[in-house]
């Protein structure tokens, strides 16, 4: 969780900026895609000053975007007015044909997301009458009507292709995490069924609270008393 | 989940402003607790301008408010910087002698989370050379060395007792979840065993499809395609 | 300026939201005219989670608002879809007939400008069928299709009339300087001329210093090289 | 004012970020000066998940950032607490041998005012028993005790020398702005006397209007009723 919604979250608009140059303040971001990583690219690109849009598929994330501040709207509608358009959903198909054909000059695209899908690339092809590459991790097509739409890192993850990736100080969470849960497999392997296993919550506690001794972060601890009254309460209720 | 995040967020904020008449932007406002209601608070308090600082004893939810960009800090350590406390942990004694006797003058405390002993007001009144009802739901405490502790609501929930609660179109949908639940229940409870069951995710969903239809937001829906390669990519990895 | 910035963001939203006890998150929150009232109204109601829209008539002004990652519309465009509509410009006839005739079923109007002109009451009238006092504060306006508007407080200053004004912490501070400003003329009328004057800066400053020391708030001081340096930096360039 | 505050925001965050690959959500991050072009670095550091404490020699802008809910320390008390400096004051001296002395293992510096005296380099190194480039744009100061801080750029402009400065939207405003103050020179020249002037109001207003037409925003205009009643209303209070 904390590498998508915080990691993501900032090198996706890293790798925007580094790519473009481009003044987030004031701009249309829209974001599709309310999961982990769609909110910490939401979050970001409103902490950058951008008027962010939400587009999603999922009822209850998308009720979620509306009441944290963001317009939803369906993709087809927003697409005429996006100055940004970053794809997160971990689907295919995300900005097609119709999407594009709607979009306004000047148009950038990009994908944050699992695979080069999100965006469907034949469908931005068959568009256009031309494009190329314009600088690095920038390609410019040119629409009918000489439309540009600036497609980055060849819709592949614009974090990784055109920016650093995940931010060491989260990645190294994300990997203490691994260590710690293989360790425990090690361990426990001959008890376990063969099944999905989530990671047990005292790893993630375990790791939480090396990072924050590492952070100088100091935080309360419950008295035995407290204990008791949380235990009672839980069983009460 | 949404009531307690943008509920309680709200109708806190809004029952100490009522209450005190304080002006909040500039505020040291500590939050004890970052479960949802507490980070639905922390949100609406420096979304008013107050600078937030957060206790836990989790160190998950400690790390996610640190990276959340609040102060994370023990409450022995805030008690002196704090304007205004705010407990909503669901246990007892979050407030005891010891903090309350670093405290300003001044100092506002008030509970939001379960009941009326987050705040353990034996402490407050053995410090306390006197206390009298200043106005409505405001106690003033005069401490040793004429040091004032302001408590609202007599340490009850200051959104229930000082405002009106959760605004009603949230509870709209705590209701219909409920209610919807109900009706679940009625029609599948011979199949159930005697254990606790969470609310089926079609009725999250249903309730929040309802809920957009209400706000007039419409929102995108898979292609068959898209679900079909959702499907293989879940399977598939 | 603080008290406009900070005391009618604050007291405005307040006021509203003890009038008709509405959740703010999600909202969409018009806020007619972008001075340091609105401003203030504009950052306090986002901060409560509401997606916020700027109208404006100077341009510098509607640049800034786009710029500060708010939508920035014609009033006659928004009608349609705002929930709760703020006027904040100083002018008469922010919202007229065109407007009321294009809200949605259930839109609160409230005024947080100088006086009640700036909602035209008459159109307001006009446009309806019927009208009551719903509850105190709240007027309801039947229009033709059955269609209600919520006007509040008549059309006067919400945050006076449903709210407490500006908070004590910040009208301090004008009072103050105020207080120093009529003592500083008490000085030196003999040599001011029959024009407007600017509060002097050193007023401006003394009363923040006093401020800042109340709050315990200490800040650095300048190094007599420092203040060279700033000198001959200003000259120099 | 846009440039300072909405270019030099971004561009300078962007530069630490590309420089140092560091994850800013959590961050302690102590902004020197509250100016346009300090208020614009807050206000991003913020948005990017960042604990910002502002450091100030003005008490009005003193004020005004702790208003607008940062911190506001002295830079001496804040040295042990900030992971990341950045300078924006304008003038020399902002971080010297008694800041650097506190801060902790790991501290980033660096510089976004006017030129690279606002840290002390003499004084970093006295401090140091050795330094080294360590990659591009950071130079390692290792300080007695195995201490290192992290210096970026060589302690000038960061935006500049590590990222591409001011993004192209932000300054074509700027440019313009100076291009048509140009025009009005050339053209009013005579009339001027030998002293400072400040851009005329027309000429904001005209640039805004065109940046807000090239970004297909409409506002709203005054009626000459409108305008009759402002201007009454200007003269009548």
């Amino acid at each position: 969780m904390f590498d998508n919604l915080y990691g993501t979250g900032q090198s996706t608009m890293d790798a925007i900026i580094r790519t473009t140059n481009v003044l987030i303040a004031g701009k249309v971001v829209v974001v599709a895609g309310y999961g982990y990583c769609g909110k910490g690219v939401a979050l970001r690109a409103r902490g950058l000053g951008a008027k962010v849009v939400v587009t999603e598929v999922e009822p209850v994330a998308a009720l979620q975007a509306h009441m944290d501040g963001f317009l939803v709207m369906k993709m087809e509608d927003v697409s005429p007015r996006g100055d940004i358009f970053i794809t997160v959903t971990g689907d295919r198909d995300v900005l097609t044909k119709k999407h594009f054909a709607k979009m306004k000059d000047g148009a950038i695209v990009c994908n944050s997301g699992h695979f080069n899908v999100e965006i469907n690339l034949k469908d931005l092809k068959q568009l256009s009458v031309s494009y190329k590459q314009k600088i690095k991790n920038i390609t410019e097509y040119t629409l009918r009507g000489n439309k540009k739409i600036y497609l980055l890192a060849e819709g592949r993850l614009v974090n990784l292709a055109a920016a650093e990736g995940h931010p060491s100080s989260v990645m190294d969470m994300s990997f203490a995490n691994q260590a710690l849960a293989s360790a425990w497999l090690a361990k426990n392997y001959k008890k376990l069924e063969a099944k999905v296993y989530e990671v047990p919550a005292e790893i993630d506690q375990k790791v939480a609270k090396l990072k924050l001794a590492s952070l100088h972060v100091t935080i309360d601890t419950l008295t035995p008393v407290q204990k008791k009254y949380l235990a009672s309460w839980s069983e009460g209720t």
